[in-house]
């Protein structure tokens, strides 16, 4: 008998406990012996239901029961989190969790306790709610030096971009969608400023390097809120949506660029089939060439997907940790000064600009004019093939008097 | 220090030899030991190249080496590949391949032969190349029941349906331009015939069914040979692409159907974006809902990135076969009778044809006409929602005797 506890009850947790009474027959099968839920833990008080009996506010209860093998975290934060998840691993037991910001902030400090206590740490759905990204990072393309990452993780700015484009809304009407239909919190901030997303890539990243930690504040992130109705029109004009894209780019080993940015994405590229709350991650492997994994970056029963998923990994090789990664700090740096990335972006200049006085700015490259439907602009876009710097092009926008925003071009 | 001897160097396993040789340091740290490959068991004489001094042509000397611990087989077909493997995993010696047809034939066998010897039966690049799939669809979709799979699984039709669609070419001069590029064999009839893609949705669907095994004999298949310049055109004309599918749909648990032709596939499906020689497999669960997996389905470095993948897994679980899949013959037919599968498909007829003098054949369904550049002809949607048989459909067609062809629609 495999014995689960939950830390947390709300949306994933409940999703978790849903899931295994869902399919318990296929996980019984896979595990080779029973699964149940033995406890869940949770200060909150909640209407009865088929779970009411497992509930306990009782911290020393929860960790007292030796019978429970595996921890579903699913609290969230850094707090209480962090602390019931060094505990739980102090005691050996393996834990699972949904909890980006806690593997972001500790997750060096948390692999090795669990290695050091023979059990297991697993985050699967900590990126891409219920996708299967985490383990095939890791293990199904083990035999590749991972040399882009390139994903729409976050589904509240993705729904929110979907919305604008497609409804003609400006931002501030999508966001007030999204509240409305349960996508976006009332306090939207950690989405729509791009610090989940910064989240998930650094863990991503932090795969990608083969395990060396990469901290989510040296990672240059905007986030959406100065996308408009214009930059909709541009997009359109170059057959490109707008994403909030992820990207991680290692030219050689042991180092990495990584931005979290809206940008302009082709149509043609995989992972703008992602519209609304989905997710798409493309991956490119030094053997495998370009990949793309898509699918539900949120909500209870595909993040309780990914969930159980890894207790059924960690059920499965209780006491040992084959195959479970390890981070450690860099000695140095290895993520490339933001000034000195490389960029091509959309300028929009306001009202009819002669370009050609601004040329000495944008040295040995082409600047296209893009024609779109706005009036009283010039729209350029420059930086092909990695001519232009962050730096040189923070230079230029600072000294073009008629400039009004630049978007990124994926590329 | 891991051993790994390669049966067969061909393109596969030439390039399983290369991807450890290239990410050699990325692997002994992924197994925490050094890796090599020991021996190379071919027939043949190669060129002088980097791998020479392994390659022995003695199958003994290739067995006896008490060394050797995974053994890749990439030979293909069933017959001493199918001798060679059972040979090793008796020995206690894991063994992975790329061989489809050896899977979708003996999985059974193989797969309880590795159980008994305490070592591993892999495939992952059996399905999808270098796509990670058989992995993502046992481990981390294992908390789901698994309802639909609808893949792009066969690059060279998916080469050559792109070119007909891209270059308004006809089947045989995509064909030969195929074969030119080196993406269809000079005997294409296993992957134009669609007998390829058959096998893959076969193991798919076996691993679907949780290990009730699919005999790919009992799968309805059809290839791509009369796809014409005028199916393209409705294609068009309905904002879709033609691509060969393979779909397993499971309506109820212990029961599915499954179908290999080629389909009208919407452009806003997320498959759709495979091109060319790309493969793309939808998979829906029960808990995680849609997702997708796409990437490059075939080539030497991106099918050995999966092999490899395999040999680390079974590297790191020696001895034990935890997480192994075992199949099992089916005591009743699991797979429903392709006559009562529901479809939904274009039919073109010849001339301007008045549908009502057939209405009787198409009972309680709607039937919508295709407007598009073919000149001449009368093409029809039928079978929305489940109103249609495969029988019905059959009968129906040979009752109109201006039938010129049909092409189903996926939904």
């Amino acid at each position: 008998m495999i014995n689960i506890g939950i830390l947390g009850f709300g949306v994933v947790g409940s999703g978790v406990a849903e899931v295994i009474a869902m399919n318990r027959e296929k996980l019984e099968r896979h595990l080779e012996q029973p699964i149940q839920v033995k406890k869940i833990l949770d200060v909150r008080d909640f209407e009865e239901g088929p779970f009411s009996g497992l509930l306990t506010k009782d911290s020393e209860e929860f960790f007292d029961d030796s019978d429970i093998s595996v921890v579903v975290e699913t609290i969230g934060g850094v707090g209480i989190a962090y602390e019931f998840t060094s505990r739980a691993l102090k005691q050996g037991k393996s834990v699972v969790t949904s909890n980006k910001e806690l593997v972001a902030t500790h997750g060096v400090e948390l692999l090795q306790l669990a290695k050091d206590n023979h059990c297991a740490y697993f985050f699967e759905a900590a990126v891409g709610g219920g996708i299967p990204i985490i383990r095939p990072l890791h293990r199904c393309l083990a035999a590749n030096r991972i040399t882009k990452i390139a994903g729409i993780v976050n589904g509240t700015t993705n729904y929110i971009l979907t919305q604008m484009e497609s409804s003609d809304m400006d931002f501030s009407a999508a966001l007030s969608r999204a509240q409305l239909k349960g996508y976006a919190e009332s306090n939207p901030s950690a989405d729509i400023d791009g610090i989940d997303a910064q989240r998930k890539i650094a863990i991503l990243s932090s795969i990608a390097m083969n395990g060396i930690y990469i901290d989510p504040d040296q990672i240059h992130t905007e986030g959406i809120k100065n996308i408009s109705s214009e930059d909709m029109s541009y997009a359109r004009a170059l057959g490109a949506k707008i994403k909030l894209l992820a990207i991680y780019k290692s030219y050689k080993e042991g180092s990495c660029e990584i931005i979290v940015a809206p940008h302009l994405l082709d149509r043609s590229e995989p992972i703008s089939v992602a519209d609304g709350v989905f997710n798409a991650i493309a991956v490119d492997g030094n053997a495998l060439g370009p990949s793309m994994f898509y699918g539900k970056g949120a909500g209870k029963l595909a993040t309780a997907s990914a969930v159980v998923a890894d207790v059924l990994d960690a059920a499965l090789h209780q006491s040992k940790n084959a195959h479970i990664m390890s981070w450690t700090h860099p000695q140095q740096t290895v993520v490339k000064p933001f000034e000195e990335m490389h960029v091509k972006a959309l300028i929009r200049l306001k009202g009819d600009v002669d370009i050609n006085k601004y040329r000495s700015l944008f040295p040995n490259m082409q600047i296209k004019p893009v024609v779109s439907a706005v009036r009283n602009e010039t729209a350029l876009v420059v930086g092909q093939e990695g001519t232009l710097t962050e730096k040189m092009l923070a230079e230029a926008t600072s000294q073009i008097k008629e400039f009004i925003a630049l978007i990124r071009v994926y590329n």
